[in-house]
């Protein structure tokens, strides 16, 4: 993959290019999005698209990933900080992320072509899963030293259990709106240990007021 | 739904229908499985399928059943058995069913429809998912009892831990073998607390010794 030259035109058929390819998987899927089509609809050239991206698979993994981008932020904060506090300032944007209706499409689909297009799912769990899912380990493991995670938890399957939690619960009939969400991934974060239980949060500073 | 007749011909009907939708969905998916083209395969006429199954979302969730199940296998154990005695007597048949590729097809499958068709995922949760939460929520409730599951947890959002850490797990890249599955599903049960911590397994009697 070649980094954008920076060029505003450049910018902007990237743009166009990657919102073209997120619109066309989530309403026709893989197969029906091929790289003519997301060339069209993006109003570029193929060669413009080839140019940056060799396959379809990397061009809709990064797409994807201007939907999904930071949902989690636990990048980006201080290493000082508790592993709670980093999971608790990171809930209301991934409360919004996930609660939305396209999340939930692009789950379908990224979940819906994982048997018969492995590649998409490959390309995306090197770009944008594998990265996260160490952020999570660490954040695990320091909860693990304050004692709200078992000593001999497989953390690999704790952080299944988060995520498959939170992407089976928005394929569900009757999915979680925003509020129902925040309070949801809350709890998810509890049972695996990376948020306190609620005598526990003293420590905290002040809390929102919507958790049950 | 109209329940079989009886006749050997109408049994043999059923299963070659049922065959058939479960065959053209796992290929195909809900939009290329029509009433018309199952009943082509099972070789059947059409009035014969809508005799049972007013749709095709019946239909295939009917189909789906024939796959899975009672992967689990928890309502036919006696109720006087410790929980985790009924989850270790369901271990490997579950092992068995989870890491088979007809199951990841049906996950992704069911998945991948759970937005453009909803109906399906609506039928499969009716029929097939909420009679089993039920179980799995009484199990959790005794595990509660004996002090592995948090007096607080929510129930639901432990049953969508276990479940989606297993449906997530085998859409990853490099989906689990019998073996592996086995040992991921005694983690994931551990963590929710439906077995015990190893330390507190004296009590399950003769113990398989696959457990890392």
């Amino acid at each position: 993959m070649t980094a954008p030259r920076g060029r505003p035109r450049d910018a902007e058929a990237d743009r166009a290019i990657l919102q073209a390819g997120l619109d066309l998987f989530l309403e026709r899927g893989v197969e029906g999005a091929s790289i003519e089509q997301i060339a069209r609809r993006a109003g570029v050239g193929k060669p413009t698209v080839y140019r940056r991206w060799s396959n379809k698979e990397d061009l809709i993994s990064a797409a994807m990933e201007t939907l999904v981008a930071d949902e989690y932020g636990w990048a980006s904060t201080a290493v000082s900080a508790s592993p709670y506090e980093v999971v608790e300032a990171a809930i209301e944007r991934a409360a919004a992320t996930a609660a939305s209706p396209r999340y939930r499409a692009l789950v379908a689909r990224v979940f819906g072509s994982a048997v018969s297009h492995p590649e998409l799912m490959a390309a995306y769990w090197r770009r944008y899963i594998a990265p996260r899912r160490r952020q999570a380990a660490a954040l695990l493991e320091r909860a693990r030293e304050l004692g709200t995670v078992a000593a001999d938890a497989d953390l690999e399957v704790a952080i299944d259990m988060m995520v498959g939690a939170v992407t089976y619960r928005v394929l569900q009939p009757a999915p979680p709106d925003v509020d129902e969400m925040r309070r949801y991934l809350r709890e998810v974060y509890r049972q695996a240990g990376l948020l306190p239980r609620s005598d526990l949060r003293a420590g905290l500073g002040p809390q929102p007021t919507t958790d049950a």
